[in-house]
């Protein structure tokens, strides 16, 4: 029986849609934005069809506003697990370090970093793929001088390490953020650039994300 | 083959020693002290031994220092659910609160809200009973004019508010520890009556806290 | 000379209109809003003149949203002494409170009392009249769960005890207020008693704090 | 008359000592320390007496530990002021930025603003000549990582905005220290360098300070 269904399975694969990759973005409100139309998840769909991968890829956005790192760890099961993606690419931080000046509830560098590796275990454990992201702004002066510039880097810093170490592939958007500030933030302006309000991203802004996204999910 | 076996059953049972309830104490710094002599629940264990029940019970503390809300939820499987406790005793919210003030680093009270119902649900999900803790103190004035005295009785009502929902048996602490400052600190300090520090127990504080839990565990 | 001048100052004083006691509120955004129509001002000089004391006082705003106490230190020389008013009245105290936990800049208490001190002295040189006011409310809730009620109850312990050291009148707002919400929010709302979100003063909350005021001003 | 006096006049003053430059340190808790052995006040009395000019100059430290801009401005009349002092070093900001995030309690940026220049504009009304200097560090890594070098770099670029528009001589030891810690720093170490604990001064970080000062003095 086996030998006769064999060439039957060959033929109707070859035939049969190529299964998606799919990609789950998650992340906070930056993310959560990044659906709607000019967003930097709609941008990567765009790029990607533009370059004749459109049947390759399936791009779903998971962000939640206000979200911190160890949100994500709360309803990973749900939101990312549970639709069974091949790639997850976490944006994830600028709350974390945020919410220590504006509520007094921002994360402690050495939980962010327990809870970022925690959600990397759920992921490699169902052999999830997973590209990292430095969080790019709060504030967009690039003479450090933005209030929480010192913890942005150190949390990226921390994120940076984590990828190294786990050889885990990164957009380093904090890195795209202040190399496009250098050359086009002339006036040292906060805001206007690359974001609408120092954080969340205007159409430039969606644009920079998407393309240094779209690199490393292809390179993937 | 069943007649036969029974008799002998019931004499097996007779002379075994009784399975313990296995009482697992879940918190940070406080109950990270309590396993100490003279902590809260080395008291406990003498009162449970005293009234004659040492056979029936054993006590297994599990606190870590600065831990919050959702350091609990990250440490769970490992710190708990791996131990197969029968009762697990939730004592926490003295740093969710505090922190705020002294890091930047508490937790909003919807999130500390969401991930006591996560632990819950866990804990349920392996019929594993709960006893919940009120946090008793950061500060022993009787006025409420101890600093963080809003966010404690905020989160505090969120606590009993989750206990009564889910129908779970309450220690107090926090009223326990008012009643106790209101007859005994007329001179309304902020610490050296049932704490050292504002925060963390001394001999009466312990004493206390081990005869509300026992209370609660007694009638389980 | 002397004895031909006496009669002469009789009679003119009996005929001189009489110099108005001139009452400057210093504060807050709570000030600052209170010259707009049915603000506490308003109020307070509408029941002056329905008492028929309108020719006896003279009512001068002088809040500026965000100030906290060293801020009217900072102004009151421009502000307030530059005007030489009869009678000051100091209401301040939401904001070195509240900017601790909204951008991490409140006041310390100690400092809140010695700025406050400071301030008192500069007027008692100039034998300028005080009238001191506890903060009223940052949310309306009753059972002291407000986030800030441990600091703002213990700021206005600072008050109260500055008022009654140095033996100065005071409109204890914050009493007054918890006490009409013990009456009228038996839902323990947080707002929309006597503010409009917690801090601000509805129509209630300016009609209260105009009455509260006028007792004070009106027993000088 | 004046005839006769003048010869005297002139023997008199080439025989009288020269009055002394009473310069006034001005700061908080790493000026408090100042005066001890091998503090930077007495370093700099060292250096000046090494090169001749003892009897030209006289130190004296006005430094108090937590103080903040607002603090000085409470206090100058008193340490200040009131000791006629021919120059005011004014070393101050740590503090103003650092309790942010430590206790909820640090300066707005525009306040910070605000009462430098209340301070200077006293200074400047008594003839008395200032020299600014921007606070040196929270942290000692050079890629901008510690957590308040946003904040620090922010309230630096304000006193370096007041030094320029207001015409007076700057000692920028955050420049200086950062310079010195991009050369003997390769660890990225967050502390030991020119600080015992990220802020305050060991014997490097004090010797630095006097040199940085001593040239801005000397040059006065």
């Amino acid at each position: 029986m086996k030998r006769l269904l064999l060439p039957l399975l060959f033929i109707s694969l070859a035939f049969m849609p190529q299964k998606k990759t799919k990609v789950i973005f998650f992340g906070d409100s930056i993310t959560q934005a990044a659906v709607n139309p000019g967003g930097y998840i709609m941008r990567i769909d765009s790029i990607c069809k533009k370059e004749g991968m459109g049947d390759r890829f399936e791009f779903i956005g998971a962000g939640i506003s206000g979200n911190k790192i160890y949100d994500l760890y709360l309803r990973m099961d749900e939101d990312v697990l549970a639709k069974t993606p091949d790639v997850v690419i976490i944006y994830i931080g600028v709350n974390d370090v945020w919410h220590k000046a504006s509520s007094g509830t921002g994360t402690d560098a050495d939980k962010f970093e327990k809870f970022y590796n925690a959600i990397l275990r759920k992921l490699k454990d169902r052999n999830i793929k997973v590209i990292m992201c430095t969080p790019a702004a709060i504030g967009e002066k690039t003479d450090f001088s933005n209030q929480q510039d010192g913890d942005m880097n150190a949390y990226s810093n921390i994120i940076r390490g984590i990828a190294q170490k786990n050889n885990l592939p990164l957009a380093d958007l904090r890195q795209a953020f202040l190399d496009y500030n250098v050359k086009n933030n002339p006036e040292n302006k906060d805001r206007g650039i690359l974001t609408t309000d120092r954080v969340h991203l205007n159409a430039k802004g969606n644009q920079l994300v998407a393309d240094e996204m779209w690199k490393v999910i292809k390179a993937k």
